[in-house]
């Protein structure tokens, strides 16, 4: 029997069966869309009859070399027959011809990344026939010159300016402003031009025949699905290449038959806010195209109330209706053709971070979704953004006193951004990824074409569009701010530059702006991060997170192993880092990374002296003057975390780190020999011979870490110390001070061996003198591949285990990470032959092997140790993913990080405590 | 019931039971000396009576902090009775005192490096009796001065020269020259002498009571085993710290009772060269130490046939015996005390390279032992040290020619080194280890204390001594050549310098020693390298290796592993080293570095003009100036090779490695501008930019291998087109090539996806011009961390791998080789954090394991992978062990290391074929 290629919008039933039921599965055959209308057909919503070809048979296109499969064509044409009974039309009959769409569908929403026919079945012959039975002349031509247009475009690739020149030559011609001035036989000798416009491009007549039309428009949308915008979409949403289209034959309604007619989109809450009320727009007598282009300027849907009570009314049943059905925002597409409401589409609605949550929350509050269901419905990017730095509201309002407010429009992608102006997605890509720029990248709007530039933005600008255009959709999805239709900016991509408010910003200059009010400034403006305690929608999904993490029993680990979800502590390095990390709800400093300490100016000079010390009396001279600096620092560390956990690592860079560059000190010892100065030279001299014979090939895997520190026992001595006289000095102060000491760079047991009972001494010797005693443990890094590999015989000594990944992944990969973002990394991620960036997302196959073996192999030894990671993967969902699936007991990330941790550590736990 | 500690030489067969009859466990217990004391008794070998205290007395004594076990000295007493009987004397009985020596004996043999005390028993009581007794007082008084000194250096821890310096004094008071020139009252005043010297420097008198002398001697010895020359010797032989050393305590037999008493060593073949001829030294009148101290002039053993020949008879059929008993060369011990010959001991003699090879050989051939058993008697350093370079002879002839023959001495460690002079132990071991000079160590004789320095040196030269000093045994024991006894050669240490044929050579200074011949020469003597034809012992021990590791089912792997041994291939990337390496025995190529041919000064402005280039064509044309050479290396690669496969390794290092130094750029581009000199200075600018854009911070983990490839594809497509043109001219030429390609730095499978299938296209290409056909395979390097986690993957890619292990070793460890080093490293090794350095043998626990997963999921996916070892590695015998354990097809090591490699490789086949 032939496989089933073709289904009917009636036929849900077939395509549920043929899969099992799993509605994911129908999705992931008919496409979302399809899968949609046949839905949306089987629960009584009027939708215009039609049947879906699927992804499966795309595939097979594509892979069978652009050829249709066996049998396929002949069941469209058994549902194109199927659909002329349902309508009562005949496709290609001129006395009453049935008019089909043709519209791409994946399965995960890529909007406007591929292709749509429009009027498909309309010709010379079928015109004349419309005409006769509408008795609209204008509106059958406008209908046949539109098909001819995006058929040009679409199907046969000829550039849109063909026809647009055409048109606005004609229009001027005859004196029109707007499309809508001109007249049924304007349209009509349009329509002629634009035949002769395909006609000259390509060679050959505008195909007449309405089934050559169709098979043609259903091949132009399979292969959309490997067109460069659709493919570098799939790569910025992680969206799998083998997926494939569906495409949807649909009956064409009309929403451009006249006053009574009419076209919109809308969201069933509002998408930006998450409020619950409709939100969208639409226009009288047009066709879906021109709402969402933002050509048109549109009306709010509420007007609809006015202008077509009645549709209205259904209209906002049916929408009530669906979002009960699907339990979530919808995202509705619809035509009223002379009066009837017909619906095109529904889909989860895109939404902004705060919309996102709000929504959630509500529902769940609603009891549409449950609480668990309302946490997997929430990204941990939209978490993020939400916590995106704001800017100062005080600075803002200097700015607009100052007349730097360039100009407002509408506020598409919340968030504050400041960067330098760029005019195209190429340059704007360059100037952010390889120039490592901050970019915003402004156009009059934008089109799928852009969005490799819009990804490497910081932020992006449009003088037109609306709140659904293309700009505002993909600016939301990725978490860009984003402001579009700003009318009052002049923009001269010829001179490359833009005018507003009498200011003229010229590529490379800088501009700030405000994605959630709307507004841009020229200059840069500063930026706060945002209070939590303002966001209560998110804190109370977080408790909901937190709650779900902290159950026992969320993962089924041997004995011993954490029996909840991962915990979540952050990276800080100062007292006050660590009280907003709490504030955050981080309970436990996973990092202190002592030697930032050492970088400030006053701590500096000593530093140095104690690095080159001749003695090692110097060297304890200068540490001792170093002591009260570094107890002073955990002191307030302890305090800020009291009763949770503080891991301080002890120092890990190798030494000319705090010294100056031997490039430079080259630089100015040759130029004074050259110059004969003498004054001073020999001094510099010795200085560069220091730094010379601290020189390494490769700094990172040198001198380092707990190497260091059994070369030169003295400076960790000092640490350990400050850090027992801090904990003990907060104990006698009632704080309860829990401290851990962590050794980084390990790689051999042995080297713990040698240092840590040194260590554990100091503690004791610190206990004893201030008569108190309290917990702590030591512990060790694991980011050299070889702990990985012997982390059974670490844990023999180590009391605790904290992944260090960005090493880890530098050595597991043999990359440098500085050296290999400048060279290689950009290019092997580009081209997919590094999946992610495996700086930002554990790589599971490697990294995350020898994590999982170390993890293991360290309980199989210490059936109780503490696992965590606390590299810069700790805030990055999939790996806190990862981290849960291994067995940590935390995650460590910087403190901005921690909310979005917390959402992600609970999305794991639901994850794999529902499988 | 008690432990038994102390075991009776006549209680063998009690020792025998208490291990199951195990005599590897015998000697663990027993010590070798011990155990072979008690053998030789048992087989009726005349052995002074005696009992041995056994190693886990020892173990007990230090863990328990010096401290007896319980018991222990208890069995002492009762076997001091025993001996007592069967030797009829009374230890302390003034009347008829028993004397006894208390010596050390480990397991294994480390000669001198633990403490012997001899004439125990004797004190002014029974000195007097012994007078009575023998009538010789001379003999008396002579022994007890020899006790007191010995028990004062090594029991009581006085230094030596505190006696010596006496001694010096006395004799030049007395005019007496040797200490043959004492009478015996002058022996009986250096007795009081000395007595006081322990009173001076302990401050108590030197203990009367005998019983006290053994107990404080035998805890002498069980320190001495943790003694620093002890572990540094322990350390250098590979020898485990834990397993003790036994005491033997030994009824005194005296050499030194007249002229028909007399003491010697000897060997029952040749030691230097295997030759079956006894060869040892003896004196007359003199007791055991000063043979072996070299002091006195010794006499040749087969003399003993003239002065004392019935002792001499019984001698030659002992040690006839003792070597059929033991299957092996024996190297005895042995005093005649008035006509009677007494065995004090016997073990396997340590030899040079080329002696173990010959009596290996000549036993088997003998029938003695197996061929097996033959190929586990010579170690591979012994057969490295057969082909270590020699000098140039015609060299040589001229330097004799020209007076530069410094001086001849005793050839006591064979092979050739040139290297500068250094006077004392502790300045060879910083210039050789940390300066990495080559050292000559120049000593009048070395001790125990020295061997640090010894092991730091290419050569060691000594003034005094003979063929079994201290000096000559350790130098052969390590394979560093050395003459001693070079009593031309006047050493001044306090103005540190020698004089020798009216040449002075001061610290620093380059000599040439052939520890071959026996030769030392000032400045530097070429070498060449050794003719494997002539080492005919050699070839015939490597052929029977060979046949070892090609008998099929020696290994039992799964189905498509390997079922035979190691095979051994070798590193090469000239013509003439293949031929060497084949010559050798190496059966194919595993390493050819390609762009070792980039840096020829003919090549080297191309390579920088191909790098430098603009663009993609002026790179190709480079290239394509370079192709040429590279395939006339490689058409002689596959000639020399012939019938073998020839794997070359597409080129590895980063790019900025074939430009000038940044530093040196960067100076003179700063000298010019600050001199103003602007000629030339643009194009130097220009340069400096170029070496600057490519800087890398850690170049070990940047732009090179695969990822260069990848970035600049054009260069490994120009090398692969140079491969497959010179294998199919090859070809065409009748020669059987069978070029094996090999991409290095893989550390995911999509960069082999990505690069493999293009270079396969040139392949291919390149046949159908040439219109021949040729099997080939392309591989990769496996030398990344991550490669090895995910072998699986690579190998649905790759067809073979080869182990990169030096880089694997410096990532898996996080080290940057020469920065480890200069730095952390030797420190490690050391204190033994790390017990071997890693970047000679694999670490087995940590690299080792990832190599285990990766040739075990890597043929889990391709079931036939070619699998080898290509890092330095490839030539050490435990990593060779280690490679056969995980189921490697060969090992690749240099040319010169293929010969070691064979014999290891069969070694491991042995050990594990028959376990």
């Amino acid at each position: 029997m032939t496989k089933k290629w073709v289904y009917l919008f009636s036929e849900v039933k077939q395509a549920e069966n043929s899969v099992q039921g799993d509605w994911d599965k129908v999705r992931g055959l008919l496409g979302g869309k399809g899968a949609n209308l046949a839905d949306m057909t089987r629960i009584g919503v009027p939708v215009p009859p039609g049947f879906t070809i699927t992804t499966e048979a795309c595939n097979a296109y594509l892979a069978e070399g652009e050829k249709f499969p066996d049998g396929m064509w002949e069941q469209v044409m058994e549902s194109l027959r199927a659909t002329e009974a349902q309508t009562g039309k005949k496709f290609g009959d001129p006395h009453n011809p049935l008019l089909v769409s043709c519209r791409s569908g994946a399965k995960f929403s890529m909007p406007g990344m591929m292709d749509t026919v429009l009027n498909i079945g309309l010709n010379d012959e079928t015109a004349k026939g419309m005409v006769a039975l509408t008795g609209n002349e204008r509106f059958v031509f406008d209908s046949y010159r539109r098909l001819i247009q995006m058929f040009g475009s679409v199907v046969l690739n000829i550039a849109d300016e063909a026809f647009e020149d055409v048109l606005e030559a004609y229009k001027h011609e005859k004196g029109a402003k707007d499309d809508t001035d001109l007249s049924a036989e304007h349209l009509k000798e349009l329509t002629e031009k634009f035949k002769k416009v395909v006609k000259k491009e390509k060679g050959f007549d505008f195909p007449q025949d309405p089934v050559e039309q169709m098979r043609l428009a259903t091949e132009a949308v399979f292969k959309s699905w490997n067109g460069r915008r659709a493919i570098d979409y799939r790569r910025a949403a992680n969206i799998a290449d083998d997926l494939g289209t569906a495409v949807n034959i649909v009956t064409m309604v009309f929403g451009n038959m006249g006053s009574d007619s009419g076209t919109g989109v809308a969201f069933t809450r509002n998408p930006a806010t998450g409020e619950r009320l409709l939100y969208g727009d639409y226009l009288l007598n047009a066709q879906g195209e021109d709402v969402v282009a933002g050509i048109r300027n549109t009306k709010k849907i509420q007007d609809l109330g006015q202008d077509l009570p009645q549709a209205y009314k259904e209209f906002v049943d049916i929408v009530n209706k669906l979002e009960k059905h699907y339990t979530d925002m919808q995202d509705v597409e619809f035509t009223i053709e002379r009066g009837k409401l017909w619906m095109l589409q529904t889909r989860n609605g895109k939404r902004t971070a705060k919309a996102a949550i709000k929504v959630a929350v509500d529902m769940a509050n609603e009891g549409l979704i449950t609480k668990k269901e309302a946490i997997k419905r929430v990204t941990p990017e939209q978490v993020d953004a939400l916590l995106h730095p704001q800017f100062d509201s005080a600075a803002k309002q200097k700015a607009i006193k100052e007349g730097k407010l360039l100009c407002t429009g509408v506020n598409a992608g919340p968030g504050a951004a400041v960067g330098q102006v760029f005019f195209d997605a190429d340059t704007a890509e360059h100037k952010g990824k390889v120039e490592k720029l901050d970019v915003i990248m402004v156009r009059p709007f934008t089109k799928p074409d852009d969005v490799h530039g819009m990804l490497a933005s910081k932020g992006i600008l449009t003088s037109e569009g609306g709140a659904t255009s293309h700009a505002a959709v993909v600016a939301r999805q990725f978490g860009v701010p984003c402001i579009v239709g700003a009318s009052a900016a002049h923009i001269d991509l010829e001179k490359r530059s833009m005018e507003a408010n009498s200011i003229t910003i010229k590529e490379g200059e800088w501009i700030s702006i405000d994605g959630t009010s709307g507004e841009a400034f020229v200059g840069k403006l500063p930026m706060t991060a945002p209070s939590i305690e303002e966001q209560t929608d998110l804190l109370v999904l977080l408790k909901w997170a937190d709650e779900i993490c902290a159950t026992p029993g969320m993962r089924k680990l041997p004995a011993g192993w954490p029996s909840t979800g991962l915990q979540v502590w952050a990276n800080a390095d100062y007292p006050a880092d660590a009280r907003r990390a709490r504030s955050f709800g981080a309970v436990g400093i996973g990092l202190c990374r002592t030697e930032h300490m050492f970088f400030e100016t006053t701590r500096l000079p000593i530093v140095q002296r104690m690095i080159l010390a001749k003695t090692s009396e110097e060297r304890v001279k200068a540490l001792d003057e170093l002591l009260p600096y570094q107890r002073a620092d955990f002191d307030g560390l302890f305090e800020a975390m009291d009763g949770y956990p503080v891991i301080i690592r002890l120092i890990d860079p190798p030494l000319h780190e705090f010294l100056p560059s031997e490039h430079q000190l080259l630089e100015e010892v040759i130029t004074m020999r050259v110059k004969g100065q003498t004054d001073g030279l020999k001094a510099k001299e010795e200085l560069l011979n220091s730094v010379e014979s601290m020189h390494e090939s490769n700094p990172m895997m040198g001198l380092r870490g707990v190497r260091l520190s059994i070369v030169m026992p003295e400076i960790v001595e000092m640490q350990v110390r400050a850090i027992f006289e801090a904990a003990a000095d907060c104990t006698l102060r009632g704080i309860n001070a829990k401290p851990e000491v962590m050794i980084p760079l390990t790689g051999h047991v042995n080297e713990l061996k040698v240092i840590q009972p040194r260590l554990i001494a100091i503690a004791k010797e610190v206990m004893a003198e201030k008569k108190i005693n309290f917990g702590y443990k030591f512990g060790t890094m694991i980011e050299i591949p070889r702990a990985c590999l012997t982390a059974g015989e670490i844990a023999s000594v180590a009391e605790f285990f904290s992944f260090g990944t960005n090493d880890l992944t530098q050595m597991t990969f043999g990359y440098s990470r500085d050296d290999a973002e400048r060279s290689f990394l950009v290019k092997y991620i580009e081209e997919g032959i590094l999946p992610r960036n495996p700086f930002q997302t554990i790589d599971r196959d490697g990294v995350g092997r020898s994590m999982d073996i170390a993890v293991k192999d360290g309980r199989s030894q210490r059936n109780n140790l503490e696992v965590g990671i606390c590299g810069e993967h700790g805030g990055d969902p999939s790996s806190i993913e990862f981290c849960h699936i291994i067995g940590n007991n935390y995650v460590s990330c910087s403190p901005f990080r921690v909310p979005v941790a917390r959402l992600a550590a609970a999305q794991a736990a639901l994850k794999y405590s529902e499988n």
